[in-house]
């Protein structure tokens, strides 16, 4: 979006300041943060912080509704972007991730390259490279994804895994860690009929063949040293090739085998800073990948926790540059609002109870795969109404009752919320609706029609609604602290946000 | 909300700032201004953006979405503020009005005192009219309503309205300008069976008693001069003894003999300026009261068009600051979010079509008075389904035809919107609906649910979401520029933007 801003005499402060600090602070930030939370807008955040806040309520003085600060919060500047595509208001990872990249907009599903998808633009990452930085791309999903792949990869479609796969291995940074690579949208002949564990043994000759230490458990995780550039996958990959939702993890830690060992998005930024740190400085690129994924989903309670996670990251940068105050400056952004989030609902009108959420104790994902798709398949054919044992399991996980909505306000909405329920449970056991494919869409969207279903009403009750499935063009909030930190501030298009950030490193972004 | 924050490394930037910038900035702003969009959060500015570059999109180069910024989009200082009441997470606007007011949270439905209303808190506007300066009060609702009230009454309850207005004749402030005030609400003994009007030539013998002059028409308006205290009233008002949404004036000026003579925000705001203005300097509130009207009833066109009467009044100060850039300081923010308004629907998921909203011509109150309700008057009984003619007049007035909705877009929802619009008329023309009473309340809240339909549709057409009727907790930005703007950076509880402006003036705000 080509936001038509005039200069304004308010900018005389704005150079004023930079005039005073600029001889204090002459030199570019040597370690430089840059956290992108696919999908974090301020409802997702504030979302975060408040219910922290109702779940501490009964410890704090009485009388005072109390929220708790986030990190990222507690940074000093900030300001709010727009985060149009070039050829859309409500933008896409891959238009988004270019602009917070190269300071250019994009088409949507154009990685680092003109609308044309003809001219490649250089990425912030790039630059820093050609500068004598190292370079991190640290994610919650896969690596090839298309907020990270824009930093390192200039291809047409965001979807060509195989090409962004070697463009990584080709970039000459130095960390990539979190998920893995959607190694099974190679499309090569040459992989035609592997498995995907064999694809990855693949992917690890060459990385290793590009000098590269490799680690998929946390053992070889612990062991990386200095020296070389890495590829640090986490043990247990979820759908997409992405790390496991907090949520889940901190419900099957102790259970399920499959999160053992798993490896946090702070982990994954705490290795980084470890493994590039540096006389000539580094540039660390998080993206907190998997909120996006929740808001899609519209499950709150996971939303929260992924913000949680994604903040416990920002907070180990936040560390560091208590550490180094004179050479780190830490950017946090997002690169689209996702879900339409609100605080606060057309049920619960002014009234909250956030704190509910805590009985949610599974993300959607893993609510489907462990628990109702097990239990639909023992119990067949399904029954007419929703069975006790489904009832009960819904009590458990997403503290729903049988009764209806187990509630901590006056008002109830039990007929209605069981009314919605039975409807979604007769769509998912027998693929009937008594309402048309219009007004299912409008309900379900492309989610198992009995989860959207328990995240919506458990979200409704605690006083957090929904608009869409899909990303939105609501302005997203940048924090930041540090180093040329005050460059931040103000209003502006997210292409300004890669354009300042160029002018704290020095570096020319290309035209 | 006690927020909990901590101070931080980064807060090293801004003190650095603030050093290097006091020395030349020493003296407080002799120019503040103060305004608060009610309900106004970044999808409210953000859309009214969106919409204006959607309908200059045909005269743009081709192939980028554009947005026109708003004047206050162009501020160079951002902050953003949480709103949280006392009592509440979602707060009304008089605990916010308060926070703003006063620095202090307070329970809902309270002005300027403790949540317990035993004790008054001291205003930054009496703060002001104490250091010397001139206090104005402009608003688009009624003077007495509760975001104006909270810069001079301290009552316990926001509907005390006699009481409020005692408080506004008594404040000795200098220029209150803008809507009516609630007389029909006076509840004393000596109002009993008076007619509005009577009370309203009350009113102005109880001003001008007290040296006010008064000013209920254009040429009263004009010709108001320096001197003495005003009280400046709208000659039209609408519901609730507010001016009328910039929506129908537009709409009516010509053909409507009630909004002849109108007067706008802007022309309240520069008519303040000019009556304020002298040595000692002026502290001037400017409320856009109606933006959460309209935010209340989801009519998302007339949220933009008092965005932009909103905005149209601050440009007139950003002038005014213009050629006063060594002495003026301006600050705009929201009181709270409403409606939890989205750029982006269910329905039309990643599209947009912003300018399919100029097809409203009418806010939602006066079709509803002007259009369907005399409509209906003239065709009893009711006809089972919309009569043909009724389809005619949502056609000319939302752009909505009985075939369904006209849009841009390929997915057409017209099935199930004419299905959504039978049942809003079932229910308005013959108090019938399938649904139980709990989703008749989700869809249609307290609303006309015939217009509420309409709107949601084409709102949903144009990609603008609503999540509730009511207030929500999304966080609130602020935006500043001039004198000591840079104050208003970073992310906080909305009682410190009035401390940070106290800071500004150098006033003491109480305990």
């Amino acid at each position: 979006m080509t936001a038509m801003r005039k200069t304004n005499w308010g900018a005389l402060t704005t150079a004023l300041l930079l005039g005073f600090s600029a001889p204090g602070v002459s030199a570019a930030p040597k370690y430089i943060f840059y956290f992108i939370g696919d999908g974090m807008a301020s409802a997702q955040i504030h979302a975060a912080e408040a219910y922290l806040g109702a779940r501490r309520q009964d410890d704090a003085e009485p009388g005072g509704i109390k929220s708790v600060a986030l990190r990222m919060s507690q940074f000093p500047v900030q300001g709010m972007q727009t985060s149009a595509a070039n050829d859309r208001l409500i933008t896409d990872s891959a238009a988004a991730g270019t602009a917070l990249a190269c300071g250019h907009k994009t088409n949507t599903g154009i990685l680092a390259m003109d609308p044309t998808a003809t001219r490649p633009y250089t990425t912030l990452a790039e630059l820093a490279k050609d500068k004598g930085m190292k370079v991190g791309i640290v994610t919650s999903v896969s690596l090839d994804h298309a907020t990270p792949a824009a930093f390192y990869a200039h291809v047409a479609h965001r979807n060509d895994y195989q090409r962004i796969g070697q463009a990584l291995l080709e970039s000459g940074f130095d960390y990539f860690a979190g998920g893995g690579l959607r190694v099974d949208r190679w499309d090569g002949l040459e992989y035609a009929g592997l498995s995907d564990a064999q694809r990855y043994a693949l992917l690890r000759e060459q990385a290793s063949a590009r000098g590269f230490q490799y680690a998929a458990d946390r053992a070889a995780f612990t062991a990386l040293a200095r020296g070389r550039p890495t590829l640090a996958i986490n043990p247990y990959l979820d759908d997409a090739n992405a790390i496991p939702y907090a949520l889940n993890r901190q419900a099957g830690e102790s259970s399920s085998e499959r999160y053992q060992g798993s490896i946090s998005l702070a982990e994954f930024t705490a290795k980084g800073i470890e493994l590039l740190d540096n006389p000539q400085g580094f540039f660390l690129v998080v993206e907190g990948g998997k909120i996006d994924w929740a808001a899609h989903a519209n499950d709150a309670r996971t939303v929260i926790e992924e913000v949680i996670a994604f903040d416990d990251a920002i907070r180990i940068a936040a560390d560091f540059g208590t550490r180094h105050p004179e050479a780190t400056l830490i950017v946090v952004t997002g690169d689209h609002e996702c879900g339409g989030m609100s605080l606060g609902t057309r049920a619960t009108a002014h009234t909250s109870a956030l704190e509910i959420l805590a009985r949610q104790h599974l993300a959607h994902d893993d609510f489907d795969d462990q628990v109702l798709t097990p239990y639909l398949a023992r119990h067949t054919p399904a029954p007419p109404d929703i069975p006790p044992g489904l009832w009960a399991l819904v009590s458990s996980h997403f503290g729903l009752d049988g009764a209806g909505l187990t509630t901590t306000t006056a008002d109830d909405l039990s007929d209605h919320a069981r009314s919605l329920l039975e409807a979604a449970y007769d769509k998912v056991a027998h693929d009937h609706s008594d309402g048309s494919a219009e007004a299912d869409a409008l309900r379900y969207g492309n989610h198992n029609p009995f989860i959207i279903t328990l995240t919506h009403l458990l979200n409704r009750r605690a006083g957090i609604g929904w608009a869409s499935f899909s990303h939105t063009a609501v302005p997203v909030p940048v924090l930041a602290t540090g180093v040329e930190a005050w460059r931040f501030d103000g209003y502006y298009d997210n292409t300004e946000v890669a354009r300042r950030l160029a002018a704290a490193m020095r570096v020319e972004l290309g035209p």
